[in-house]
């Protein structure tokens, strides 16, 4: 029988309005993205990471001055503890990257005299030692990942994607690189109340610290369903194989209603603009590509027209971030376990930047549940149970 | 002016279902608590900590096999990783507890081979085990905080709450002690969607794994307006010293609008019923209490009286469950930065039962933001900006 008390059951919250912000305006009918008021094709177009990274957090594009003193209070913060190296020695080359991520950062505050300050200028500090150390432990996982390398200290010389990639591979990247990691840092800094974003909000509403509250992020950011998906798409591409398969692949798993990861998303109901600004990218790179990178990119535009033409305007599933983003890691080198902690290395100036937000009007985020089971049932002795 | 478009914000997410849950019912109104049906008072005058952490995973209370399996599963997960407990030694004497803990159950996953397994069995031997090594985790910090004291390995023939005694103290706890911890470890299993337990479903509903979601959970727990009440209600009775004191301090705190803590609470408009058993319980002991525990429980119960009278009809604010913890805790010989990671251990079985439960028909959860900032701002060069 329907219970005529039953309050509305919000599930996964779809359609609630959690908080105001000017952070990140998502327009998801028409297939824009702006950071604190600026179309996302101008930021890829001019930003470095740390003048994006500036702009969100702050909310406004930094002066030269401006600039420069966050640029440096970025590089001065690269270094990891030494207990935060030997964990990652000791279980990035077996276990889960994001774990070990997870794991690294909730060490951090153990070696930050201000980790219990709730102080806005500390909590400004405290965002800038994550948004770099992040980074930082992301390389080293990257390098334990591979037999053999050993940690690289950072070079405080070089901005933070080519410390990033230094720290990665023992050397500088090259131009093509470069110009691929800056995107993707740029393109993943920020996307207003997803679920690892919100999943951090959650744990500072309770006045917590931002360490735990960017742990909880990041664990929340493992899921298949957030941050894993871009692993999933190149996997699938990887799975295709030859270009020729591509049709039939995806007419196969759509017969049998398998999920194409990198199409579709809760927001976004045309072409996701982060997605086409890769696809440009992967367009331009495409004839000074090696060989296998040239076929992911063949095979991921073959699979993107028949998607779009099978299910585009007629059930709003477009391609999102997430599915150009192997092919373009590919060709800067990067190997498909570090895509999501890349992600959350980027996505750390987002976070950082909504809990400073939040906590200017914090109030504790807790919802209800509407209890469906039984009441006073009677508590029997051990002995008269079935 | 105001925004004629503007949705409604849900500030908290204040009055929001969320889910159904067969798990807790809070009827605030009516003060009563139950688990899985049954009111908390049969619970606390009834269960050990294995059969009410059975009862909230598993929906019914076990039978004596059940309950004997259940109990032998959880004793043998006790053992920590060797490098669990080296992270505990080089951070447990300075840092804060909590911050201790959620490193040490972040990388429990890295020692476990069903750690990315999503099965529902695994699911629930994973909620087996870290139950049983939170337990363990938070006793080796409370043994590694005070120097000298060295890793006491669990005893697998005790029970789960004797094993936490012993396991902090290096022995077996009186009848008092571990009549005292029985009862906080019960009161605390479970409380519905609380901060925490809410943090966990969200990190969860991305399909992260338990580990994470219960890594989350212990990041917001931390929190001074969830998790640490009880320590800051302790710290308040003690700052109050002497019971004469008591009236002038409440008063004085009272006028000075300064919140104290121990009192009021989100879902409960009346005196919460886990309270009610642990004054019951506090009484009880009074009279062969030492001298300091009589103190601090004289102070409470002065202060109690005055707060109800001035607050509790005529604005709903109670007495809650964290307001007799810290007498209680003192009369165990517990250290208040033990508090909040002893709630935590107990909240793991809650975590744990509602990740399992909301896994079984999963939504990702993500709500909207308002985005109140401008919009297509024109991106300056640098050298032309302010």
């Amino acid at each position: 029988m329907p219970d005529a008390n039953a309050p509305k059951i919000n599930k996964g919250l779809d359609g609630i309005y959690v908080s105001e912000s000017k952070i990140c305006k998502v327009d998801g009918l028409n297939g824009k993205l702006y950071y604190r008021g600026y179309p996302i094709d101008d930021i890829a177009a001019n930003c470095s990471f740390e003048e994006a990274s500036y702009l969100i957090l702050h909310g406004t594009l930094p002066n030269r001055g401006q600039l420069d003193e966050f640029s440096k209070s970025l590089s001065a913060e690269r270094d990891l503890p030494t207990l935060v190296v030997d964990v990652i020695e000791d279980t990035a080359s077996e276990k889960d990257p994001m774990h070990v991520l997870m794991s690294a950062v909730s060490l951090l505050p153990a070696f930050d005299e201000e980790a219990d300050d709730a102080g806005e200028d500390a909590n400004l500090r405290k965002s800038i030692r994550i948004i770099s150390k992040m980074s930082s432990i992301v390389a080293a996982i990257g390098r334990y990942r591979n037999e053999g390398e050993e940690y690289v200290p950072p070079d405080k010389s070089l901005d933070h994607v080519e410390n990033f990639m230094y720290m990665l591979n023992g050397k500088k990247p090259t131009k093509q690189e470069y110009d691929i990691m800056r995107i993707m840092f740029l393109l993943q800094l920020e996307h207003s109340s997803n679920a690892s974003t919100f999943s951090a909000m959650v744990t500072g509403s309770s006045l917590s610290d931002i360490y735990s509250a960017v742990t909880s992020a990041i664990g929340t950011l493992k899921g298949p369903l957030h941050g894993e998906a871009d692993e999933m798409a190149l996997k699938m591409i990887e799975a295709i194989g030859n270009p020729d398969n591509t049709e039939k692949y995806i007419e196969d798993a759509l017969a049998g209603k398998q999920r194409i990861m990198g199409f579709g998303h809760r927001i976004y109901k045309t072409y996701d603009p982060r997605a086409k600004i890769l696809k440009k990218y992967l367009l331009e790179l495409q004839e000074h590509s090696a060989e296998d990178v040239r076929k992911l990119t063949e095979i991921a535009l073959r699979a993107e027209k028949m998607m779009i033409d099978k299910l585009g305007a007629s059930h709003g599933i477009w391609p999102n971030v997430d599915f150009f983003a192997g092919p373009l890691y590919t060709a800067a080198g990067i190997q498909i376990d570090l895509f999501t902690p890349i992600f959350a290395a980027s996505r750390a100036t987002g976070w950082c930047a909504h809990l400073l937000e939040y906590w200017k009007e914090n109030k504790l985020i807790r919802p209800l549940e509407y209890y469906t089971g039984p009441l006073d049932l009677k508590y029997l002795p051990i002995g008269e149970r079935q």
